[in-house]
C-alpha cells in the first residue's frame, strides 16, 4: 500500500481488535477495527487474524508488530507476564515478549500487577495507554481514571505507576441488566447522556451513601412497579449507581485534592465526566484511542530505533 | 388422609412451592415442597399444581386455601395488590383477595409497598413471615432481617411495619458468579460456613469501606491470578462482600442500638448470624419456615374462625 510503512501497532482486547499501520514519520497509514478479540483469536489463531488485516490494507511484508492487551494474557497468544508496581512506565517496553517460532517480529507488552495480597490487582492494555498519555504523567501526582468493562484507577507519581484499583463497573452493568430482575425494567431502555436527571440523581445518591448500593439497584425495579418509571430511567439509574459507586470507592483510597485524568473516548467519557462533576472533580481529558496508539508508538521507537 | 384437616396453607414463591395440610388443632398433617414456583405455575396453571399436591396427600375435598407470596403478583395467579406502609401487621389479612371463578375458596394475601418515590420498595411473602414471627414484634422497635434472593430489612414498631429496604444480595451473588469474569474463579467453589476466614475477612473489609465493593469483587479474580487463591475462597469472599454490603446499607438507614431479629433457616441463617456478629450484632433468631406457616395460620384463623 505504501513504501513508508514502519511497523504495525495492535491493541488486542478481550473482545475487540484494533490495528494501525504506522508510517516512518509516525503517521497512521491505515486503521482496522473488528470484534476478533482474544476470545475469538484463541480459537481461530492470532497470526491468521493479523494476516487477514494486513492483506486488507495491502501492507508490505516483513513489518514488525507491537502489540498490547489480552494477547499477552495466559489464555492469549504468548504470555507477556506482568510488571510489578511500583512500575516506571518507561520500563514497560523492557518487559516486552517476542512471539517465538514465527518469522514475523511480534512483541507483546506486559501488564501491571499489584501483588499486595490485601489489594491484589492486575491490568493489561491500560499500561500502554498510560505510556501514551503524554508528558502530563511524567511529573507530579495523578489519579488516572480509565473507564470500561473493568475500570482501572491508577495512581501515577512522576512517571511511575505506584498502585491501582479495578472496578467491575461495565461488567456489573451487563450482568445486572441481563441476568437479574432488572432485565424486565432496563431491557428496553434507550440511550441517555450525563445530563439525564435519573443518571445525575443516582450518582448523587450513591455518592452520599455507597453502602445502600444494592438497595438502590432494587429500587430501580420497585420504582417501575409502583411509579411506572420508564425503562430509560431505569437504565440511567443502574448506570449512575454503578459509576457513582466506582468513583466513591476510587476516591476513598487516595488523599483528597490531587489532579484527575480521564482516559476515555466517546459517550462513556462524557458520562464519566458528568459523574465526576457530581464529586466536584474536573478531569484532564485524554482520548483513549490516541493514548493507546501513542503508547504503542513509544514502545516501537524504543524497540526499533530508526 | 385424615378427617381432622381444616385448611391448606401455601407459600408460593417465584421459584419454590410449599404446601401444608393443617388440622383443626393447628397441627401439620402433611407437607409438600417443590420447584413449581410462580414462574412454572404461570405456564402450567396454578389450580392444576394445587390439585396434584392435594391428590398426593389424599386431602379431603372442599378445604379452603390460604396463600402468600408471588401467586399474588401481577404476573401471578390473581393480583393481591399491596398494603402501603406504615402497615399494621394485623391488617394484612383484611386485604386478602379471593380467587374468582373457581369453586375452591382460595385467599391470597397482599404484599407491602413503600411508595415514597425516593425509596420505592415492595415485598411479597415476607409480610406473612412478620405476621407469624410471634409476639416479639407486637411491642417495641425492631429491625427485622430476612435474607434471600432479595433480602428484606423491615422496621417494625409495636406491630406496625413502618418501612423497609430490599437488597438484591442473593440475585447479585448468582449473576456475578455465573455471568462475569468471576465465574472462572468461583465456579468450582465448595461449601463454606460463617467461620471460613475468607468470608469473615470479606465481611470486615466491606464493613470498613462499602464504597470499595466493586473493587473487592475484582480482587477475588486478581487474587486467584496472582496468589492462586482456591475457588472456595473466591466464593466465600464474593458472599461475604455482598452480605457485608447489605448489612452496612441496612444499618445506615436506622438509628444505632435497636434490637435485631433474623428470620432465616439453615446454612443461610448461620451465615448471616456470623456476618452480623462482625457488626457486633446478636440477633434474635426466628425460623423462617415456622414463621411463614404461623403467619398463614394466623390469617386462616381470622378468615375462617372455627
Amino acid at each position: 500500500m505504501t513504501k513508508q510503512a514502519a511497523y504495525v501497532a495492535v491493541d488486542w482486547g478481550t473482545s475487540s481488535f484494533r490495528l494501525w499501520l504506522i508510517g516512518t514519520e509516525g503517521d497512521v497509514l491505515a486503521e482496522r477495527r473488528s470484534g476478533e478479540g482474544m476470545l475469538t483469536a484463541a480459537k481461530t489463531g492470532f497470526e491468521a487474524i493479523l494476516q487477514s488485516h494486513l492483506d486488507a490494507v495491502a501492507a508490505p511484508a516483513g513489518l514488525p508488530f507491537i502489540v498490547c492487551g489480552m494477547a499477552g494474557a495466559r489464555q492469549g497468544w504468548v504470555e507477556a507476564g506482568y510488571l510489578d508496581t511500583p512500575a516506571l512506565l518507561a520500563d514497560i517496553v523492557k518487559a516486552a515478549v517476542r512471539v517465538p517460532g514465527i518469522a514475523r517480529d511480534v512483541r507483546i507488552l506486559p501488564g501491571l500487577a499489584q501483588r499486595n495480597p490485601s489489594a491484589a490487582d492486575v491490568l493489561r492494555g491500560e499500561e500502554t495507554q498510560l505510556l501514551g498519555a503524554g508528558d502530563i504523567l511524567m511529573a507530579g501526582d495523578h489519579l488516572v481514571c480509565m473507564p470500561g468493562t473493568h475500570s482501572k484507577w491508577v495512581r501515577v507519581s512522576n512517571g511511575t505507576a505506584t498502585g491501582f484499583s479495578t472496578f467491575m463497573t461495565g461488567e456489573l452493568f451487563d450482568a445486572i441488566s441481563k441476568h437479574t430482575i432488572l432485565s424486565h425494567t432496563v431491557g428496553d431502555g434507550g440511550s441517555f447522556d450525563g445530563t439525564y436527571p435519573a443518571f445525575v440523581d443516582a450518582v448523587a445518591q450513591v455518592r452520599d451513601n455507597p453502602a445502600l448500593t444494592s438497595n438502590r439497584l432494587f429500587s430501580v425495579r420497585a420504582g417501575q412497579l409502583l411509579h411506572a418509571l420508564p425503562a430509560t430511567d431505569g437504565k440511567a439509574r443502574l448506570s449512575g449507581t454503578l459509576i457513582g459507586l466506582e468513583i466513591s470507592g476510587a476516591l476513598s483510597t487516595v488523599p483528597a485534592g490531587g489532579g484527575i485524568c480521564l482516559v476515555a473516548s466517546g459517550p462513556l467519557g462524557a458520562l464519566y465526566q458528568a459523574a465526576l462533576a457530581a464529586f466536584d472533580l474536573t478531569p484532564v481529558l485524554i482520548d483513549a484511542d490516541d493514548a493507546v496508539r501513542h503508547g504503542l508508538a513509544s514502545a516501537a521507537r524504543a524497540i526499533w530505533p530508526l
